[in-house]
């Protein structure tokens, strides 16, 4: 095998180096502390498992499972799915492994495989951190994760010009529900709101029942109050879109109250991973990037898979994706050989005041670390550090 | 597909738990910075890479290779191994990647996976963590590895009545090329040293060219002087045997001047990854482990397979190995539901003095809380925290 083709790396997959590294360990840290300041439990989830277990979620999420690397268990015999979302995992262990009776918390971090790049992502293999609530329905839930997420982002020094997209699956699928539309009808119309592709959905929607009803949702869907004006009153009166309807307004006033200067945009139609979601659904953009920084939503329901369906709610981004372009060149401190007290003791200080602190070996001399950034030199008898 | 069978994990695989997460990850932490200060630049090497990338090591270490789980890339047709082993990642950012002139310091925390057990341990996913250090191959660098992995298991709380082990290949390979003995012959005996099996030896040897320094080797492996009163003049002063034999020594006395009150064994037969090391090997074991807590050692050459050759030395650790056991139960304060400044201030104070604070939502109370170890209590007005 050639040099050249060693050392290349597949695509999508990539070595982080000091300077970056020390960014994304910084930003990892500050997340999980933050998180943990809100009561977030940290669990560490394997990084590969039965594959039936993986697909908790790729039952209604297809794309998941053709995400998920596959091998086989020498050990068993059986198909191990290496972890392409960490959400699974978090809800089998609320489900099974550390049963909390009433509302459980919890945190990750850490990196997942995909088989292929996804969306916008070139990344095969996200450093994901999430968070996750599970055991309550209520609103107060949903604004509380969303919150939980903007302070992330915030944390992480990336909560200038941002903004919140928020949407509610429940609006179209009680819509649906009350019309009776077909699965086929529904996602023909699921594709053409995606598509925002107006002019068709006007006429495809003629010819439904409720069509205009259908139609005005993907119209005005970026405006409760226009849309409320425009639906006909059977659909405002149906139980399940008027609690949609309800908790989506009261989630956008909640979340507008505690961060009075976000923009927040309202898509009633964005319907991304819609077969996944149960509820509000979330996500928050920067200027001129076009993946999402973090993204979550409701999926009630998730553990029934594992034998305890509970409430759930979450978020999660991709730690590269937000650390994207920054780095740090660590201050690196030489030392000159010797093993006398002082030079020790002067070195140990630094090292624990947080320097990074290098001693030549052997024969060396300065040309040895053309990285180090500072040096340690006598000064009648005093250890100093000058800059190099 | 039953519960029983989908809550399951594949033998060798385990959640961690918040209790035992958090003991980890404080683990890593000050691991990282341990080595930080002591100039090791921390690096993220990729889970998934050609499996000719991984192979450098494999190609004189079989059982790396079989550790590797295989998959296809999608990408490219190509055949992908997840990571068994971080070293020849790091070997390889210090070949291609991250061409530092001179010595380049380098530590790294991730998962690895083995298809099947490794020896004592049971996990196949251990959380590796380790340094290595790249372009030095004096003895100083030997011992500035050895004294690391020491002053991380300090820093571990690990120090207490550990034991290190001290061994050179360097001894056995300068005799076999002396004695011109077969390849055949080589494993033969280096399976009887393993096996510390002193009758077969004897009979064994007793045919060999330098039969009576191989036995010797074997029976005085554990004590340097008594070894050399027991070699033959011709064997002692070859040149390459002379060389491994005083850097065992050197080194040896190095780190017991720099420890003086470690148990230093040595053991100049321990050939284990015999194939894969190229001059000085050691492993730090603590009472009643089977396992060793770290080990390390030389092996120059690495980064031939990527196109620049150059000494190195390292060791690594399993994080759940080290912590294994040991679990904390964080503090958790439940606030009561409430927006008033007052209560949000004293809320926002508690979690930025590190605490964690969950506020009650929607109708819940503090059942919904089984976890928590104190609650907020208004008292004439002031917000105090006390004991559930």
């Amino acid at each position: 095998m050639p040099i050249s083709e060693t050392w290349l790396l597949p695509d999508g997959v990539a070595d982080v180096l000091p300077e970056q590294a020390q960014v994304i360990e910084t930003l990892r840290r500050d997340a999980l502390d933050f998180l943990a300041s809100r009561g977030y439990q940290l669990v560490y989830t394997p990084f590969i498992e039965y594959i039936e277990s993986l697909s908790s979620l790729s039952e209604s999420n297809q794309d998941l499972d053709l995400a998920t690397f596959k091998v086989i268990d020498q050990l068993s015999g059986r198909l191990l799915g290496v972890r392409a979302d960490m959400t699974p995992q978090v809800a089998r262990i609320d489900a099974h492994v550390h049963q909390v009776n009433g509302i459980a918390r919890y945190c990750y971090a850490g990196t997942v495989l995909h088989t292929k790049p996804q969306g916008f992502n070139t990344t095969r293999a996200p450093l994901q951190l999430g968070a996750e609530l599970f055991g309550s329905d209520s609103i107060d839930a949903d604004v509380e994760m969303v919150d939980v997420m903007l302070n992330l982002l915030q944390t992480a020094g990336l909560a200038d010009g941002i903004h919140l997209d928020l949407g509610h699956v429940g609006l179209f699928r009680s819509l649906v529900k009350h019309a009776g539309l077909s699965k086929l009808t529904e996602r023909q119309l699921s594709d053409l709101y995606q598509r925002k592709a107006l002019p068709e959905l006007a006429e495809f929607t003629s010819h439904l029942k409720f069509g205009q009803d259908f139609y005005n949702l993907g119209r005005y869907a970026s405006d409760l109050d226009t849309l409320q004006v425009n639906l006909s009153a059977e659909i405002l009166n149906d139980v399940e879109f008027k609690q949609a309807f309800d908790a989506l307004k009261t989630t956008q006033s909640e979340i507008q109250a505690r961060w009075p200067n976000l923009h927040i945009g309202i898509d009633v139609v964005e319907l991304r991973s819609y077969h996944y979601h149960t509820g509000l659904m979330y996500a928050v953009y920067a200027p001129n990037r076009a993946a999402p920084l973090a993204q979550g939503g409701r999926y009630d329901g998730i553990g029934e898979h594992f034998g305890r369906a509970r409430p759930a709610t979450g978020f999660s981004c991709d730690l590269y994706a937000l650390s994207a372009g920054q780095f740090k060149t660590a201050k690196t401190v030489v030392a000159p050989k010797g093993t006398d007290d002082a030079l020790q003791n002067a070195i140990a200080q630094l090292r624990a005041e947080g320097a990074s602190v290098i001693q030549l070996l052997g024969n060396d001399d300065l040309s040895s670390t053309p990285f180090a950034t500072h040096k340690m030199v006598n000064q009648s008898g005093n250890w100093i550090v000058e800059e190099i």
